[in-house]
């Protein structure tokens, strides 16, 4: 049952998920109590390749596998050096002469993390692949709607924001219906697909979306670096149209919905200031349950199978581009 | 006895400074000599959390977590994120979910540290906060000038730069007079209080401070990031009426005074070339304290205290603004 | 027969570089199968001190060190803080009063690990100083040409590039030297040396130094930053000229040939694409043996050796300056 890699959300079987949000519950027992660190990966080493800066998903990834007792190194890339296809081939190959047991990598091109996988014997793992997937933010997800709805089937989940260029949209949205769960886009027409994917509901109107009942309500992040905005007047505007306001929360509080948003928040955009104190915010919940299950996950992967010599095409593999391949 | 953070010095105990102190030198004889690494903090994580540059303090530590077998994690800060006060909590409520045991923390605001403490369960140990304190800088000072006068009661120390912005000023004349030291400040009268504290004399002229018979001199680093000197004409002009020339040395030279700099130095500036070769010279003495005094600071906390839920006003509690609220 | 550093290979008998290269099989053993951790360093310090970026080298460090279970520890030095010769001092100072174990430090000034050596108990491995010596690069070199060829005597190697201005050239070429190999240089005539080192033949043509025969081909990597190139109308006359061209690379696998390259490989200036699927190409081979030769050298060296007091005069060991003197 044990996989080498985990690249994504849609290949993974419904019994696999369970079995580690099960791992990540006693990986959350042993992180908040009593035992600290175990030996599960002494000896092992984690290789820590990120292209895009990130502080949490680094650090909740960083801790997970001290926790175990792994050694983590971080390699640093600079940008610059792996723009061009070809040395990302150089990268791989070095990475697999280091003979390292894990590879978390997060990049801006999706695919990178599998072409990485299927040329190293080390276990890969992605922490997010530019609009293509970041599984282990899904599964930090439906941990913690499970620990407010342990049989999440039925629940209504309503995911809010950037939906065509978000990784944590498709994995998210993929890892709930596999449990069960319903879910819903809502956002701007032109942030939204036009064909919606299988039982997935589409949105472009707040109230109507509300209409639908959600018992969840997830922000996006909006990506200010990838200008998502520009569809926008202003973020005051997006706020207004698709952001919680005030006004919104208050409505949140009286149907005693859930909020989860995979942070950093931007204030006053996704999320008024008031956020913060309402009592079913969702937002340290998902922060804890990300180191426990990043444990769960490194814990469960199994390194050191077969590679195949890589292939001559790496500009095919490259060229998936970051439009939103519905799951 | 123990407590949960180490945030300035002005509220230890003078037991508990000389526990500290005491400690310091088990951690010392323990780090320069035979035994190289203990098992007192395994299990335990340690998060640096540095917002302003550091190498030596970032590093003292992190070497002084290693030698206790603590896991040491990087939290990379951006500047920019945490630019506006809202976000600062968002990182705060992060840290706490991630369930670390220590954070240490260095932040141009005063304040912060404290805020991070009331609001997490981990230990917090504030490694330099605007102008307010830097407690473990006091520290080793202390244990450095005892090691030279095992009794300091009545020995003079005289504080030479910027006193009025200085987080080490505050912090070590705080911790020598709870030791029975003497202090005076120097500096021109821009840059030292126009009210002194009490029981430290406040001199603007070398020659008259060195009438008052001090026993060492403590040269502070002129911030030129925060351009303190644009108080002067010029850097040479610094150098000629506050800092140690080749003239004053000697005469330091000849009474036998100790000379101390929390590092790094401007040469040229506080101090001629020459210091480096003076025989009582202790800036060494204090990078090697420094990473004893860490490893007895981090044994004595004990992280896991209690926390409140944050409170509401957080502007309030960042507006503190960066002046001197002299001991 | 154990030494305090490795600072270059000039210095090394060539009964040490074979023990030496007999220690990195057996690390190379346990580093690439059953047994992942040793516990030979445990207990013991390596400060990381990188003054030029370095990907690779870094990590090839940290992870050797890892496995031997030391405690790593990166000293983030600000290339603007050690700019001037006076703070330099300061520096070593400070890594003496930190009492680490070991310090790999790579620097522009030739010369500079040879000064912290004289002055730190702390074993010191150049990890690139200037023009003046790679010793660890030399060793994995020497390592992966024995490999393919265990008595090397009379084998023949050329080195192709900006030789005068490559530490690589110079500690490759000298261990290959002390292990009976032929060593050739060729590179355009500004940047071969006029006068050549004794055995070594000296080519400014290709074609030429092809004729000489050689078993190995070792590509220096064009030095972009250090603007090698200005000797050029452009890097693709660069590459017509001295580089692998697919031309050169069929008449390069029909003679059977070996290639090398330190990494990282501008693609199309000092090899054609074709060569990464070259079955003799053995840079992953050089990357994997760089691990495992740098656990052997830190298993050799023992720290803790005297040190002398600095000496005066340290602005006459900073002008070494950076021409090559050959070895």
């Amino acid at each position: 049952m044990a996989r080498k890699d985990l690249l994504d959300i849609a290949s993974l079987h419904r019994e696999e998920i369970e079995f580690l949000l099960d791992r990540t519950t006693s990986c959350k027992d042993q992180f908040t109590h009593s035992v600290r660190k175990t030996t599960a990966l002494k000896g092992k080493s984690v290789l820590m390749l990120f292209y895009e800066p990130s502080t949490r998903t680094h650090t909740s990834f960083e801790v997970a596998a001290k926790r175990l007792s792994a050694e983590v190194t971080n390699f640093n890339v600079a940008q610059s050096s792996i723009t061009k296809g070809e040395s990302i081939r150089e990268t791989i190959e070095t990475l697999q002469a280091m003979h390292t047991d894990y590879i978390v990598v997060r990049h801006g091109r999706s695919g990178l993390p599998g072409m990485i996988a299927r040329q190293t014997k080390a276990s890969v793992i992605n922490a997010g692949d530019g609009a293509h997937a970041h599984p282990t933010q899904a599964l930090l997800d439906a941990f913690t709607i499970k620990e407010k709805f342990p049989d999440p089937t039925g629940k209504k989940v309503l995911i809010i924001g950037d939906i065509l260029h978000s990784r944590v949209a498709r994995s998210t949205s993929t890892v709930l219906k596999k449990l069960g769960v319903e879910v819903a886009y809502l956002g701007p027409g032109t942030l939204v697909p036009k064909q919606g994917p299988e039982n997935i509901r589409l949105f472009t109107n707040y109230e109507a979306a509300m209409a639908w009942a959600p018992d969840v309500v997830y922000l996006l992040r909006v990506q200010m670096e990838r200008q998502d905005v520009q569809f926008f007047p202003s973020l005051r505007e997006y706020h207004r149209i698709y952001g919680i306001t005030s006004a919104r929360l208050e409505e949140i509080r009286q149907r005693g919905l859930y909020i989860m948003h995979p942070g950093p928040v931007n204030r006053g955009v996704e999320l008024c200031d008031a956020v913060m104190d309402y009592e079913r915010s969702l937002m340290n919940n998902q922060v804890e349950n990300g180191i426990a299950v990043r444990m769960a996950v490194l814990d469960w992967l199994t390194p050191g199978g077969d590679y195949p010599r890589p292939e001559s095409t790496y500009a095919s593999h490259l060229n998936t581009g970051s439009t939103l391949v519905l799951p």
